[in-house]
């Protein structure tokens, strides 16, 4: 995948991934119909795919088996869905709009989107777990434990619960920051990293990619403050504009638009350097870096 | 643990679990503190503790490290903990007491209940796959597929999502039975099952552990549907009388109470000779099998 361009990747790894639910979310044909229809109208067709094609593009770098790293890449966009679905909900972002289609609960109603939510929740572990992911338990086990750090409180759900609290309290740029690594970034560097679990690299040979993830997941995050206060609706598919409605600082009221497009191109230069180890092969995770930057939706 | 009578066990294994889930719970002092704080309004201080003392009395029989097979039990009940805060809310069985306590999204507001459920769940695999709970990552894999296997689409958040379904569709026996095997059977035989890959007991000498646990699953299941419709609120800690008032088919309903009542009789009955190849090693999961059986919450 290395020599492709990011344009083709993109568009390979959306299809891979629409596959991959596709299979792994057969309807079944019983009463649990509609809770599976749920899933599928939430997991296959949209989304940028961001977080599957870090893994693949990680994955490749260590030639790791291609079936196993789309059934990782998989694994953690279901964590991705399941937590959009929940955030759409009427007690929390009550959104009715994802992806350019109606959210889970519009579509389906509220009980069967939560179950929808639990279920991609505790299939991206089974899927992980299963042998089928790689023949050693260890690096399954490590998938798991690195995945679920990354989803639980001290990752994205916990990211959320700050979410929540800053409505009430004004945080500043330290507390918007580490309120994005835990809501986004844990998930975007949970991304790499199983891409070099799989990759069977020791811890220490991780910090290169650790430092690509974290600064690449922080521009993200500034990218998409930008994205909500001057994108296009229909082409980002999402409401936008909430964030100043809600009177919650983001990193764009904090810095202002000229100083948070400064930050999120320097993150993304670094997050380049720190990838100064690999040559041509990591070309590809050079390309994502720059796509979070320049990217519409 | 095998001398102890029941009601000694019951009592320790709350008293352990609850000081479990204090040391896996420490609230953190940040925004995050409510998320925790629900998190332990939930799981601390009530329930029956049925699948912690399952997992506890199986790991026994194989003379498990007691600080392993409490991780384990603790994850089991903290996704048995993460159903019923969801199950509870607005959208679901919209309920204000559980536990003889207001439930999670009353005390803490939805949005609030939603995340402490996902954060609990998320928990439930990061407990099983750190190496604190096994040294062997394979056991550590085996109990996370398990588990989430039990928790997700094919056993509990299915069986749930039947439930759903069942108020429109009139189902029979056969529907009912495979209802309640996923929604609790799957759970409780989980907990038997973990107990054993703990105890490294290959799957085929897992049979009469099996047998024993799907048969109290569903006495377990009429016992309470008999507690729904006969039961003292303020004993059981929730309201009844809800299936009658949904319209929903049950054991009951479709049974009566006197063949119901037989039936869990014939069934604890049928799971107690399952262990016929254990001593009295075995009788304090003889006697959860009557406590079943005999409950009155």
């Amino acid at each position: 995948m290395a020599a492709q361009s990011l344009k083709e990747a993109l568009a390979e790894t959306g299809e891979v991934i629409d596959r991959s639910f596709a299979a792994l979310l057969t309807v079944p044909d019983d009463p649990r119909a509609p809770l599976y229809e749920a899933m599928r109208h939430a997991a296959i067709g949209g989304g940028k795919r961001l977080r599957p094609l870090l893994v693949l593009a990680t994955a490749d770098l260590f030639n790791v088996d291609r079936q196993a790293a789309v059934r990782v890449a998989s694994a953690i966009e279901a964590i991705h869905v399941y937590s959009l679905i929940h955030d759409d909900l009427p007690a929390m972002d009550d959104d009715d709009v994802r992806r350019g289609k109606p959210t889970v609960h519009r579509a389906y109603g509220e009980a069967t989107a939560i179950l929808a939510g639990d279920c991609l929740h505790a299939f991206a572990f089974e899927w992980l777990a299963h042998p089928d992911t790689h023949p050693d338990p260890f690096v399954r086990a490590e998938l798991v434990l690195d995945l679920a750090r990354a989803a639980g409180p001290s990752g994205m759900a916990g990211g959320q619960a700050m979410d929540l609290a800053a409505e009430e309290s004004g945080f500043d740029l330290a507390m918007v920051t580490r309120l994005q690594q835990m809501k986004t970034g844990a998930l975007i560097s949970a991304s790499v990293e199983a891409g070099a679990i799989l990759g069977r690299v020791p811890p220490e040979g991780r910090l290169g990619l650790r430092g690509y993830a974290h600064d690449l997941g922080l521009a993200f995050q500034i990218v998409d403050d930008l994205l909500d206060a001057e994108g296009d609706e229909a082409t980002v598919g999402k409401k936008l504009r909430k964030d100043g409605a809600a009177g919650k600082e983001t990193f764009l009221s904090l810095l202002g638009p000229d100083r948070a497009r400064a930050q999120s191109a320097m993150l993304v230069d670094q997050a380049v350097r720190h990838l100064h180890a690999y040559g041509s092969e990591a070309d590809l995770l050079r390309g994502i870096a720059r796509f979070v930057l320049e990217r519409d939706r």
